[in-house]
């Protein structure tokens, strides 16, 4: 019932806040004997990591996991895998600002409100920090859904600026510093987002997940629904607003023939669907086709632009956040949104073969 | 890790498929001595019913809730609520074009590729019928949260057409077919779905939950945090595709100084907030505002107009459903999404009180 | 973390009490198209059923089980089998004595320091007519396990008369009252009962319950061992005070080489082992020989003979149980520890195959 | 679903391998603001800590306990608690023999069997240095339960010698190696176990614990039981075949008069029990006298007399365990099992406060 924990079958339990000593990880469930390093996690940690653009953070951090347990010469063991990443970039501060002020949409006055206690160094438990551990795990979870299943993420909005759809291009998504899948809208928002800094403030972004080859089937109506777990998935991610699957809000304006994913004669127990509004979803089960996933993240809360708020004995204050931040936070949910889609699968995968046996 | 239990300290788990003998609920977890009876659960399952106006199903059915366990001499005991359901309007009937051919939108191709097997009747478990267990459970639910904490439901946007956010009446919303809070609005929806209805087609919608009263620090962070709960709540309810929180979509265009709830003195512990773009919950956790949460949720997927498909050898058809069904499915939501609401708040409410004691 | 479930792949959960209308049980996580009827539920019911000699209560219960949902034209669908059993023997009678008299040695004191109201009615909630369910289930779990693991159990001793373990005749097992594996002993319990039930006593016994079959490698270590989850079944079985695996108590007595089940060459990856002290258990995995668990039920806490106690008010008062009730509450005892037997493998089976794959 | 977490509402789960860099633990559900350090738990694990006594291996390990997260400026903030131990005396040695032989009585055959896999390096996940973080967990746990519960354990009977009730003295407990509350029979105990070490053997030993000053009400009916998950929690502990609760297995032998716990007039709400044969558990919740329960570890397996074996390819050898182990491993169960009956309470204390308030 304590809540730091994900998943069922594929379990991880994270733990750790901002400015402690280490952040860490437990994977449980993981099937045994499968290749695991932790060159395997540090590549997609790599990517999440701070301080690789000048749209992201710059605060400096290896982000170096070590597995601890689980794995033993080279192979899972079927035993929970332990994962640590020390915190290196403590340094010595003065965090009287934010120990007595409560920083608007942030969690501030809300884990005071719950706990009675925060810690307030960096954020504590409620940075987004704790994000490098669903990156870890996603990276254990694409491992057991294997080679067949793809996972990538994109980033499709920010501010007023949305992608393409018909210059959609994986292969731009690792060339530019935005996760963009369009080159063009890509140095847009370079632009954007180099005035939005100057200015001091920050924007919300959209980021998009896709997912394909993943079978038909998996998924358990009616409240633990593939789509249900993304959502949660998804929604828990620090700054997250919104999520949408397949159409998405999109499904408002269309009629029943519109939405309604037509299908044709396919292979061997697998139509051929004419589109693919229900983001490869539906009565919670994946159809085969791809799983499609949105969500919305909000601008950056810590900004130069000073805002109104009070401090901890209630009296009114401003604050204005220096020093390093995104101004747009939703680059680095990239990498994150990808982890919480292959840990949603994982789970779904080892649920369905548990009760199905296969 | 079966998935048809909802909550964790308030837990309840379902069965029950659309043309069985009944469907049931057990509701776990309840607090003693709460005065419960089945009028109190039957006022709520009455607004969800099929039948209320021509503009949801025909299906007639009383619904009628029996409490078999769980409350003696009127209260609640502590020990699980037992709630039956027996389906009345299992008429029989020619399922012979279902039973072979798989509707596009609907269920039938995912329960058969993950099972194997289904039970074509009326959707099976896959009807949008179990819901009504969710309008029971979120009845004991509301008892748990006693009067002071209000959830109500609206409907806020049929097709193209929403509500103006300036003439929103809650009053209203007793008073019309919709659920709708503006009155003018209720009366573009009603030539609309009659429009629509006429050309045998259906509408999309989105609903709109508020709930207020809720106290500051509810919410377990990182993984269950409330709009965690809440997203996974209302994307498994029948058809919905999108769940936002609070300023939901809209972040993706504001700046960080615009989304940003500023605060100014307020009562003790208890600060001003200057808007509400969180909706009500910042890191996971309830601020004190109100929750706002929305759902949207796709038209109707039976409809009169053929739409191509495949039968269950795969060979090329077409289908079309006759009979009763709603033109907007999205309304009948609306009781649903409160009951989703309240469960996730009573949950939540239990494990705050666990943990905190108070 | 309500507790009227058990299991976690393959769950369960009951509800009723004694004296309601009915008492039900919802069984979540069954593969589909396995071959189920009433008729299948019903058999071992019937081995449960009070009223079958005069050792057990003369309460006359058909006990007729309905699925109300879950299986479809014969087959499991894989969603939630609802069962339910109507309460038929529930004469209008006179509560006044129990209703304000605490039972010692039941639960009457406890409910009502735990949740401040009870159902006094034959024990409501707390009543072991809710083991009904817990039979009902484990033959559900049978059918998962298949025909190849054999489940059985047998009643070991009665007050000081053990069976003889060199008369041991599984096939005795089914043609005594008792469940008795000796011939010979199963007539000094006759004699021993027909005693203690004209004293107005009651007396105590041991279940052992054998599974057969089971392959080696069911059991999540380290805190959902199997033998953890057996002795958590049995535990829950009411009036249950001690569970052993294998030698049980007697281990204290052993030394490391007697109680070493030393291995010899066997079958491919199957050792031949030359005893089975561990009970079939190690590390809380299962090693391929037979299973083996005992438990002990305590004597019928209703007893004709007069005990000491407090009423509801606290003042001092004396009980005594006239009507029916078994002078030896362990002889039911025996399918419901078969049917927890079966559960826990059942799940055990389900978790193993989601992370191993077989 | 994965078995490696204890508890519900205080929920803790645990990683690492005998011979791995570190084990670990994370405490999840820990209420806020209570005072909490190394020291408190450095306390306990010196309690179990190896090499204390001639009668306990002597593998030289410091235990030393960090604490990673969740404690801020010496509170608990209510986020996760992260416990450290690193493991320091992992010399370089030589594995062959275990890696090849499959230890009788120990989990190697079964891990083996289960995962296709395994760390053989000192027993890996299955050995019982893992209790080391049970321990630390219930340090935590006793802090939750606060001063007025207070949780012993004894060492009850080793080999056919167990302890003269009426010689118990508590204080005695923490004057001998054993934990043993009868000074005259820790001598005969020094004196067997000399004796039995000398021979190359080891034997059983019986453990009991006892809560007092937990209030009545505390469990959850019907499947999780304070005594169900009391077995389950001792059951799990390596090497323990067997729980008794209370009385236990003498209530076999009782008829319902003497094993019934009659009740006269106590204080207000709390009648007077005149005896415990129940162990404080009535309907699977407290009565508010002392829990006890007793558990049974079989004698420590690695022995130097050599027991018949097999290797990993099946071929019968002989194996003999050199070097430092326990001449009765149930000496270091005492801590181990206190540890348990505090994380059981804690549990139950939150959930039963969850749903009760208070």
């Amino acid at each position: 019932m304590p809540g730091n924990s994900f998943g069922h079958a594929f379990r991880f339990t994270t733990w750790g806040e901002s400015h402690g000593p280490q952040i860490g990880c437990v994977v449980d469930g993981v099937p045994p004997k499968i290749e695991l390093s932790e060159e395997d996690l540090q590549y997609w940690l790599d990517r999440r990591r701070p301080g690789r653009s000048r749209y992201t953070t710059q605060r400096q951090e290896a982000d170096l996991v070590k597995i601890v347990s689980g794995v033993f010469e080279g192979y899972t063991t079927g035993t929970p895998i332990g994962l640590i990443i020390c915190n290196e970039d403590q340094r010595s501060r003065d965090y009287s600002e934010i120990k007595n002020k409560l920083r608007p949409a942030h969690a501030d006055y809300t884990y005071r409100a719950k706990y009675g206690i925060r810690d307030y160094r960096g954020g504590g438990r409620a940075s987004a920090r704790e994000t490098a551990m669903r990156v870890a795990a996603g990276a254990v979870a694409r491992k057991i859904l294997g080679e067949k299943i793809k996972i990538r993420g994109a980033l499709v909005q920010i501010g007023d600026q949305p992608v393409k759809r018909g210059s959609w291009d994986w292969d731009e998504v690792e060339k530019n510093p935005f996760w963009c899948p369009d080159a063009d809208v890509a140095l847009d928002w370079a632009e954007t987002l180099t005035t939005i800094r100057k200015k001091g403030l920050s924007l919300g972004a959209m980021i998009e997940v896709v997912a394909s080859g993943v079978p038909a089937g998996w998924g358990e109506p009616v409240y633990d629904k593939l789509d249900g777990d993304l959502a949660k998935g998804f929604m828990t991610i620090n700054a997250v607003k919104a999520v949408e699957i397949g159409a998405g809000l999109d499904v408002v304006r269309m009629t029943g023939k519109e939405n309604a994913d037509e299908m044709r004669a396919g292979s061997r127990d697998k139509p051929k669907f004419l589109s693919n509004n229900a983001g490869g979803i539906l009565g919670g089960i994946s159809t085969g086709q791809e799983i499609v996933a949105r969500f919305a993240v909000k601008p950056t809360s810590s900004i130069l632009e000073p805002v109104q708020t009070v401090d901890v004995d209630g009296a009114e204050t401003e604050i204005s956040t220096k020093g390093r931040h995104d101004p747009c936070v939703g680059i680095r949910a990239v990498p994150v949104g990808e982890a919480m889609m292959a840990c949603v699968l994982a789970d779904h995968f080892l649920r369905h073969r548990g009760q199905i046996g296969r």
